[in-house]
């Protein structure tokens, strides 16, 4: 079903391998302008990954699994056994991306059995990045089927086109919903404080002509209490074994408000973020990022400062369903959660 | 009690009368830069207000008050019969700041009573101006006797010193709770799109040398999960004859997560803000603003747009403490707004 899905509302690709090599969509300057960098290094692979140039789990896994063709190739380029040492560099670049470390845990396997190693890992890329498509895809299909026709929607930061190979997680199953027809309203949040929602899925809806609407993230429950949300769509960065998940800031105070006002909450994400070693959300160590995201210059040393915490976890018993491409999961708890690992 | 009062942190002025004139802090640029824009005339007080060198309901009927002194003079020096339309002029500057419109009905009167005007209009506006700045010291003694020791609060938007003629209304109560030592910790929520927040209320906390911490405004909900809020504390821009409040846009978010959360929910305004017109918040209209506030620009006509609400309605049954200068009303209804307003 999914191979004969019609190509609609998936024009974007963050992540792109050309006969020159690997080129990455520069997220950090989106909307403004639309720009590809090419990457012909390791060094400058660590640090566009880094520095945010792809961002998104998958995506940066993506990433990461082409990063390990040009290791290879530098590698036999410059006559020395330092495949590995250049697969670390890359593993260093962000702490906590479990789909970077799945990635090129797979690509020294590959290397270490295959007679080209160039030219097995490059097909394996292109696996990895088909699949993760794919998986989206399912999602999407998956998803969409769980609103009723006339649905009006919000999604909270990014778990699009760009945060995957392509097509998105949260942002799949809206497309996917939308091209059955099934949606009157799309609603993205702004998603402080990088603006992921502003800046990156607005741009996606935009890139392909599917109408939506800005809000800034305070303004959702005014919207609820109005009767204009049906469902919250959102990825996930980690799910737990319970259900619990974490994701973007924001996750969880849209998932209390749709309780509070009888909307429902969708978690779309491939089974790839499930974190077998977390039994529940209190296991989860929230990063807080720098807080010059947030705070104006000039009281920097000051006596004011700012919390700026980059997740939050939401509780399994607050979630309608998780979505991922195995299907969908009802009232997510540790039971379900065991069926669908197992 | 109130005139005995140790004046501490309470060094802020948006808008002074000085031999020369009138001189407003200019709003827009905070915290970047601390100027006094010198006006001189009624044209040049109707664009500040206009374009919000000076905001919050309060603060703009006092800037009026002053604006009134201005008008006489020039009615005076031109020697003709304008000062009502002066007065009409200023009035026009804010569709729905009801102080602005009290303040001109009642300079008129005054000025229709005096042999001289101007002298008239001047003790007159410094007296409308201390009469506030005293009801925001009863709103601030009132309110901090409902916190428990050490307790953890939460403010959103500005209603501070700079939307009041000093020492503000919720940020009024937060003062006086912390020169009591009766506080542990002060959040500040960004409040998107103009950043009231961030620019403003911080502002105020590090010109008085209080420690106060910045959050993204979706991270609230996040921080009352963990237990760290004990009260939420907002001030108010119109009270329904019912305790149903409008308030900044994300305040009834606040409300609701408060609720869920079992954290409390004040606020603090004076009896003038209470609308005797609107039965319920069903009445309000909510204001939208340019959607440029919060869009990239590069979207505009395009097929994404954005809502941009300023306020929102949070229905009494919400809130826990309505404070005003006669006092504390623990769970507001119609019935306990009727002796209030008796």
């Amino acid at each position: 079903m999914i191979d004969n899905e019609i190509v609609l509302y998936d024009s974007i690709r963050p992540v792109r391998w050309q006969a020159d090599g690997l080129y990455l969509l520069d997220q950090r300057k989106l909307p403004d302008e639309e720009v590809y960098l090419h990457i012909v290094s390791t060094q400058a692979l660590y640090q566009a990954i880094k520095e945010m140039v792809v961002r998104g789990a998958p995506a940066i896994g993506i990433a990461a699994a082409y990063g390990a063709v040009i290791a290879a190739t530098e590698s036999k380029q410059a006559g020395r056994q330092d495949f590995q040492a250049r697969l670390d560099l890359l593993a260093s670049s962000r702490p906590t991306a479990v789909n970077l470390f799945n990635a090129l845990k797979a690509a020294q396997r590959i290397a270490v059995d295959s007679a080209d190693p160039i030219s097995s890992l490059l097909s394996w890329a292109h696996r990895w990045l088909a699949d993760d498509i794919s998986a989206n895809k399912a999602i999407g299909a998956y998803g969409a089927r769980c609103f009723a026709a006339g649905s009006r929607v919000l999604t909270h930061c990014n778990a699009g086109a760009l945060a995957t190979g392509g097509y998105g997680t949260a942002l799949g199953v809206i497309r996917k919903a939308y091209q059955n027809g099934q949606l009157t309203h799309i609603y993205s949040a702004e998603t402080r404080p990088w603006n992921q929602g502003s800046r990156l899925s607005l741009w996606e809806f935009e890139q392909e002509n599917i109408p939506a609407t800005l809000i800034a993230d305070s303004a959702a429950a005014s919207l609820m209490q109005k009767g204009l949300i049906d469902w919250v769509v959102v990825g996930a960065d980690s799910i737990c074994r319970n259900g619990d998940i974490a994701n973007k800031i924001g996750t969880y105070s849209l998932a209390v408000l749709a309780k509070h006002h009888g909307v429902k909450l969708m978690v779309a994400a491939p089974t790839t973020t499930i974190d077998l070693s977390a039994e529940s959300g209190d296991s989860i160590v929230i990063e807080q990022r720098a807080v010059s995201e947030i705070l104006p210059a000039n009281y920097v040393d000051g006596v004011v400062n700012a919390l700026n915490p980059v997740f939050d976890v939401t509780p399994a018993h607050l979630i309608s369903a998780i979505v991922t491409e195995k299907g969908v999961i009802e009232s997510p708890d540790a039971r379900k959660m065991r069926v669908l690992t197992e």
